[in-house]
């Protein structure tokens, strides 16, 4: 590739990178044409990829660590929703050529904070230059137990849905980094900038949910639009009660300033789980994720039919979606 | 993302997508947040992850099949080079908006062609719009038997140096495909854009060295540049014979004809396996190569020291690396 500052991709990789492989007994320091990984008898490998492009997906001037940190949970969450453990990740850089060496190197510092605080190590991956928009890509390995995998395709009729800690922060932390909200107090502003910049990955969660619920998945595209995805997967219909949304106090006081704000709530990037669990075993579920400290609040119920349906405290459809169909 | 032509991302991906999923019983359709693989017993297992950039790693009109089995041919030469068996993969695609439906349908049936020729299946992966330049990122898995991946690692002082094929065809194939080399007689023009359009991944003589060499490497960077990966990871210099390596009758056209294109040879982009062998095991693995249908040529040797030097004929240093600190 072309040179990259002072030194080149090979110095790059060996100085940089080559460290955040040594926590892996089979990375072998970055230096062969692919890595080895011996997976854990017993178990089923997980494996989801997520790319983020500057301007896109994260602000072009973000800080470099930041932008790893997210790239990585975002990923992460995936697992989460799956149920399985960090095991490793590969990384793909596009890289355009105003990128200095700095910002390789609080990028990986970014990378190194966050595989020691989840307990996964840098397995390979791929740099090359572009002439276009930074664009970043990982490939996020797990384990879970073999066939125990968290599923889209279990949600049955008469299921409840629930959903982890509170939703639209993110969304209305995007719009605090856009210069928006600027009545909201520095505080709260400050909780739903850092919900957007820094997703937290629901891993505990995830693994304490396995055995407990019907379907899962995480929330990223949106709380109507992942739930439609359980739908369609499990061949039935949700219906929402918008007054159970479980709220952070930041979010609350954002909607008391701008009421008009509320459809943010389903903009995506929580990156929390959403579950549908049986009501014999809803207890079993609640006890498990309050054992991981996380809030797991009920929002709505599985019915026959397809699509998800949106009520108001008066019963009235908000928002409705029609399955996949007409999606 | 981005609406992609009359169809939203999650059509284009159930529509074109899923049916490469079909042919794995545990990609689930790529219905869910993440893709199961349940590895082999006594299996290690390999990934890779290579990225392309339109306009850099491929003309930005290439058809877009072409692409996709490049992308997937290049990341198998990987596996090849470590002697893994594919099993699947995951892939990434930041798309600008000038892309229709017809690219994704003629990209897929580009993977299903040659999915089907090397045996493996799309496991999932993520899809997202791009201001930028076509990105495409693919992490190839593939399967070793436990403890017998070829390795960069083991080359010796003493040890002979092979490479598969010819060398140089890509790069001069690059050359035909800007239309230079106007004077070269069809036939062999097509056969060099051939070999740089479509890299042939030598995964039968990968998985059939398992055991009889000391080092392997796939050649992506070029001749040079990748012994000189395996002198640095094996502590060990080699020295080349410019005569003895191995060049296509087109290639040998092309040179009668521009003898100053000669060092295009080690340009990179064959995909050939580079490896060493201990001279007691030179027999036995030229014998694996030969059954395997590929050609496999003596072009050096491993010597103490570190760094690569290539002779020519009158044992005149041509080109000589001084070893990492100086690449």
């Amino acid at each position: 590739m072309a040179e990259l500052g002072r030194r080149g991709e090979f110095e790059l990789i060996n100085e940089v990178f080559a460290p955040l492989a040594r926590g892996h007994k089979l990375a072998f320091g970055l230096t062969d044409d692919a890595a080895l990984l011996r997976p854990r008898p017993g178990s089923d490998l997980v494996l989801t990829k997520d790319a983020l492009v500057a301007d896109v997906h994260f602000p072009a001037h973000e800080a470099p660590d930041l932008v790893a940190r997210k790239l990585l949970r975002v990923n992460l969450s995936d697992l989460a929703a799956m149920g399985a453990e960090p095991v490793g990740y590969l990384l793909a850089l596009a890289v355009p050529p105003e990128l200095g060496e700095g910002w390789f190197e609080a990028f990986a510092a970014g990378l190194a904070r966050d595989q020691e605080e989840f307990g996964l190590a840098l397995l390979g991956g791929d740099m090359v230059a572009t002439p276009g928009i930074l664009t970043l890509t990982l490939t996020a390995l797990g384990e879970v137990d073999e066939g125990q995998a968290l599923r889209r395709n279990g949600a049955c009729e008469g299921d409840l849905v629930y959903l982890s800690g509170s939703v639209g922060d993110a969304a209305l932390g995007l719009l605090v980094s856009k210069g928006e909200l600027a009545e909201l107090d520095r505080e709260a502003a400050n909780a739903l900038l850092d919900r957007y910049r820094l997703p937290r990955p629901r891993l505990k969660l995830g693994r304490a949910l396995g055995g407990l619920v019907s379907a899962a998945t995480d929330v990223s595209d949106g709380l109507v639009a992942d739930l439609e995805h359980i739908c369609w997967a499990s061949g039935v219909a949700a219906v929402i009660e918008a007054t159970r949304l479980p709220l952070s106090s930041a979010a609350e006081a954002a909607l008391v300033l701008d009421p008009a704000l509320r459809p943010q709530l389903l903009a995506g990037d929580d990156y929390e789980i959403l579950a549908t669990v049986a009501p014999a075993g809803e207890a079993a579920a609640v006890a498990a994720a309050a054992a991981t400290n996380v809030a797991f609040t009920r929002v709505g119920e599985i019915r026959a039919g397809g699509g998800v349906t949106l009520l108001d405290g008066d019963g009235r459809i908000v928002e409705a979606t029609a399955g996949y169909r007409h999606f």
